[in-house]
């Protein structure tokens, strides 16, 4: 924390994460209940006395579930009241954002204890009008009344992005292949098959029944074929999409000097950005997203630190162009490179430069208002060597988590060390 | 600030508020702005580059106007992109909490100079769409599959307490008179006339259309006949609620040092205090608010005050009753005494213990995420003495707000200091 302006340091000494996807029967306060046992269970001894406050970042219960006011109704259902009870809201990157707050409220010298979570319970309503619910995370006045919705907006950053540099649409798919292939390995995630093994799938299937069956030679081929990946804004695929999802992620902060009174594994935040936007139409290009830049370079600063310096990050891939554009936003790759390192695999999970380990929004899934922390917990996990199966490889001292709300409007960077 | 835990003192530079009322023709940008230029007016000079970051209190822009994601909305709407921009909902006291939010960011080192602002835009829709809107500030599950909206639940608390403290009902009356008396002196209120001249106007119509002429004696006898006073929910009445309104607010907040490069006449933030509950059913009585009595606890503990040093206050009287709960759970009066003091005229403009000086939500209006800091707004021009007509006599140096959300789920309690 070189260049920090924080009164004091802040520490993350636990994670707890539902487990992801469509879940009928379980509301939000069912989700957060199952994230905040999971963060319970990773303490030897646990007094929920010591919580001082909460903070929730929440997108839209107000649409998806009727329910508005919804962190006084969380942290009462876990027994936490009378703490004060905040929700935080800037669309998906609402925990992204609450968990910054959370991290001030500590540095302010208020707090020495703080529970932040984030959720968002998407899968009741039908999926136009979760579409509907997810288009006014936009400008509903300057974007949305153009004809668009989420994967327009997305897809037309593609297509931007695509005439700027010429890229490839298979670098889409490499992120969709990749993400699938770290999400098979998180027992959280919502997808738990890889793109090979749906194609594989698929043409079982058809031979089973007695269709023509398939003659996919490769997850690209698979991906490239709109009998097997239908399109749904050009050029952006089915399997270009995060879904719809349900879930909950909690993360506990302390201050600095309390650390290690909770585990012998905290992580340290030291660096943090946010910034901000205007709708779609006031950029000078739809390639690149400037909050994110501006975010990342508050964060790299605070930190003291450069993009070379991070070991492995959570980026926001609501769309697989997004996450692209995330690598060239946080100077992972050069403006323009982003889609040849898709393609060359850098950031695969021991490649050079590792990106959403977790499977991401894409494979993980992305129950918007809670992926934020959900980045958080995988962060943790990598870094204290707790990821199982999906660990990547070497001495990872330093994770980044990049969350985006709407179509850019608002982006919210957090850099986290292991110092044990 | 005895007792504080913040690494650093905030203090208000400025405010600024749009009228309130019922606006066809506006949206929140165009209350937003309202406010945001009469806060501009009140600076000889004023540079926005200064402003590094804004919190927006706004409970459910999402149900009232379709539009999540308000807060970069807004901040670019008004030219302060790229700077952070969140929003904060804990139901109508969504701006009370966004204010302590923005100066624990300050106190936290963060940030010298931050924007807080309030808005919602509720009369776009039908009003059983309000009230449905409304209820899902309460809890969805526990509280209103029980029958109740607003007014039910707090006719409920009047009922209970009435019962508890042999309580008139007159009381309410005087609530809701003195609030219009005040009202009718405040230019931006919703409401500018006494009940004294609504009565007045309506025998005048009476006999203009020749009908039968209403023998009304006094406001009191108005507000007891149901031809003058409609029942809402037994023991509330329409003069006991108060009204669907559309109203912005805003506030500059700077770290204490720099307070006097802004504005000769600072108020300081000396105390604040949040507390959450449960739902109603939750609770051993419903004649008081738990949540509010904690956070003003706290938020006298942290200023090393006590009610008595008070002089001014702006408490959340959604509807009349709480008015006079608020008067006890922050300690003005005895449980059991505060209907008698406002009977009295304790809480008068210039009695002992003046409440709600604006008009308060009942006269002033009550666009919901804009309120707490609207509370803000009268508490600066009142200790500055630059509440015109209204002005409250006595050398006021201590405010205090009490920012009510839902059924008392949350509670945020501010106290204010002028130093000069």
């Amino acid at each position: 924390m070189q260049n920090s302006k924080w009164n004091r340091g802040v520490a993350v000494v636990g994670v707890g994460l539902s487990k992801f996807g469509a879940f009928p029967d379980k509301n939000s306060r069912d989700l957060f209940v199952e994230a905040y046992l999971d963060l319970i269970g990773t303490f030897k001894e646990f007094d929920p006395k010591r919580i001082e406050a909460f903070y929730l970042g929440n997108f839209s219960s107000d649409q998806f579930e009727k329910q508005a006011h919804l962190a006084p109704i969380l942290s009462s259902w876990v027994g936490l009241s009378p703490i004060p009870a905040v929700r935080v809201e800037d669309a998906c990157a609402s925990s992204g954002v609450a968990l910054r707050q959370a991290a001030l409220s500590i540095a302010s010298g208020e707090y020495d204890v703080v529970l932040v979570g984030g959720v968002e319970k998407m899968t009741d309503l039908e999926i136009a009008a979760v579409t509907e619910a997810l288009a006014t995370a936009a400008d509903m006045q300057f974007e949305v009344t153009a004809g668009f919705t989420f994967p327009g907006f997305y897809a037309a950053m593609a297509t931007a992005y695509m005439s700027e540099y010429n890229a490839q649409r298979e670098a889409f798919y490499h992120v969709s292949i990749k993400n699938h292939n770290n999400g098979a390995l998180n027992e959280k995630a919502q997808f738990g098959q890889t793109i090979k093994s749906i194609m594989e799938s698929k043409i079982e299937r058809a031979a089973q029944k007695g269709r023509p069956v398939p003659e996919w030679q490769d997850e690209i081929d698979f991906l490239s074929d709109p009998k097997g990946n239908p399109l749904i804004a050009w050029p952006m695929t089915l399997f270009d999409c995060s879904p719809v999802s349900d879930g909950a992620a909690v993360a506990l902060l302390v201050s600095e000097e309390i650390a290690d009174q909770f585990t012998d594994t905290p992580i340290y935040f030291i660096g943090s950005g946010q910034a901000s936007d205007g709708a779609l139409p006031e950029r000078e290009t739809l390639s690149r997203i400037p909050a994110a830049t501006q975010a990342a370079a508050r964060a790299y600063q605070m930190a003291g630190l450069s993009p070379q310096d991070i070991d492995l990050a959570e980026v926001h891939d609501c769309f697989t162009i997004a996450e692209i554009i995330a690598t060239e936003d946080l100077g992972f790759f050069e403006r323009g490179q982003g889609w040849q390192a898709a393609i060359q695999g850098k950031t695969a999970r021991n490649g050079e430069q590792p990106v959403n380990t977790s499977g991401g929004l894409k494979s993980k899934g992305h129950p918007v208002g809670a992926t934020g922390i959900g980045q958080l917990v995988e962060i943790w996990k990598q870094l204290n060597g707790l990821a199982g199966d999906r660990q990547a490889f070497g001495d990872l001292r330093i994770g980044l988590t990049h969350n985006v709300g709407g179509t850019g409007q608002t982006c919210v960077v957090n850099i986290f060390e292991r110092r044990a």
